[in-house]
Order: C-alpha cells, then sequence, then structure tokens
C-alpha cells in the first residue's frame, strides 16, 4: 500500500485554525473581565467606555459619523449611548457654524474627569490580567498580532 | 534639579495595555472578516455558525442551557437561533426520557452536511487571512496567548 503523500497544506490551516480560536479566546477572557468591572466599579458598558475614550482623543469633538465609523458599529447605536452621556452630564453636543445637519460631540469637564478615573482602572485591570507574561512574551506576540491586518 | 525615578511598573503596564489594543483589533479583524464571509457565501450569521459548531461536536446533542453557557449568550437568544434552525431543517429538537421540562438539540443530517460545508470554507479563511505568519510564528504566539486564560 502506498504511503499517503504529506498534507503540508492541511496542517498548515489546522495550526491557523488553532491560532485563531486561541486568540479569540485569549481576547473575549479579557473582554468579559473588562465589560464585569466596568458594570461593577464604575456601572458602566464597554460600547460607553469605546465612546468616550474616543472622545478622549479629540480636543475639539467628533461627529457622530466618525464615531460610528470608527467604532465600528451602526450610528444608531451610538446615538442612544452619546444621548445617555449627554443626560448624565459628561457629553455635550455642539452646533457646527456653517454645518446646520450634523454636530460635534464632546467630553464635559466632568466626562473627562470620569474618563480618566476608568481609563487609570482599565490600565490595572489589563496589567493584572497580563501579569504573567514578561516583557519579551509581550514584545514578540504584539509584533505577530500587528501583522494579523487590522 | 534630581532626576526623577524610574517608573517600571507605569511602563509595564502601558505595554500591557498596548498588548490588550493589539489582541482586541487582530482578533475583530478576523472576526469581523468571517461574520462578512458567512453572510456572503452561506447567507448565515456567526451566532447560527457557533451553535452549529457545538452541535456538530456532540453526537448524542445538547441541552438548551449546554449551548448557552458554552456560548455565553443568554437562554433567549440561543432559543432564538434554534428556532430559526429549526425551521430551515438544520436541527431537531428531542425529547428526554424521564425529563418533560428539557430537550435535546442535535443537528439533522441536513445539519451535519451544511455544518461541514462552512467549516471546511472557515477554515480555509482562517489559513489566508493568517497566510503571513510562519509556523514559528503561529506556534510562539499560541503558547503565549494559552497563558492568557480563558
Amino acid at each position: 500500500m502506498p504511503v499517503p503523500a504529506p498534507q503540508p497544506e492541511s496542517d498548515d490551516s489546522k495550526l491557523r485554525l488553532r491560532f485563531w480560536l486561541a486568540l479569540l479566546k485569549a481576547s473575549k477572557h479579557v473582554e468579559v473581565e473588562i465589560r464585569d468591572r466596568l458594570r461593577r466599579e464604575f456601572d458602566t458598558t464597554l460600547p460607553r467606555f469605546d465612546v468616550m475614550a474616543m472622545l478622549w482623543k479629540s480636543e475639539t469633538g467628533l461627529k457622530m459619523s466618525e464615531l460610528s465609523s470608527e467604532l465600528m458599529v451602526s450610528n444608531g447605536n451610538v446615538t442612544g449611548i452619546v444621548d445617555r452621556l449627554v443626560k448624565d452630564g459628561l457629553v455635550v453636543r455642539v452646533a457646527i457654524k456653517g454645518d446646520r445637519r450634523a454636530s460635534l460631540v464632546r467630553l464635559t469637564s466632568r466626562g473627562r474627569e470620569a474618563f480618566s478615573a476608568m481609563a487609570a482602572a482599565h490600565e490595572t485591570w489589563v496589567a493584572r490580567l497580563l501579569a504573567e507574561l514578561d516583557d519579551q512574551d509581550l514584545a514578540r506576540t504584539l509584533a505577530v498580532l500587528d501583522r494579523v491586518r487590522g
């Protein structure tokens, strides 16, 4: 009986599939922890945190269309989140001169303070969740992850 | 003026934060591609694919509670997905002897065929998305990702 030819392509794709499942599992693990802590410690959600993080980086503010394209969610979802942030006094809508249809969304100073506290806590949680990995693990893996084009 | 003391802890947490963002970005990139292809090529969704993947691994079938705990989604969501799979003839509900309240969910032979085709395509997409990474990159990174406990 002839020996079957090796199937390197199939083995390659199995390894890549295992890689993808490990990537997904690691990512979900950290995400679930962060969602849970945001809820318990700041009574907030990850999409809300993500919107505030986007606004934090912008001095002048962002249009709704900019927010939703960066966050890869629908305009409708972002509208709901921004409405609630406005109600909570963390965000304001500012008219744009010469553009009646759009407005800019911007963090209030209370919003900046609130986000700053959340971001510091978030950094600490992530550091603890990844505490087992040493700098070399992190740097090497980061370089590989950056090559998975996003 | 005294030289400020180095802050290794802060640098460590910045590197871990960068790692987490790279992990999230890589994972979302692959996930978005897979969602898109499942929709275009099989007119289906990722949660539907995930439910079928779970059922694929089980010979006897799974309870709704087992499905929803494994998938980390609510029972309500899984119920909707399973209802549609039943309607499409891909899944059946089977009574459990001696348990009137629960039933087992199982792939039909049409469901097994349909999933088999999707799983093969899925493996090919993942292999192409990760084609740039060589076996050493993959193996090293896999080992690190497995240490991010999930």
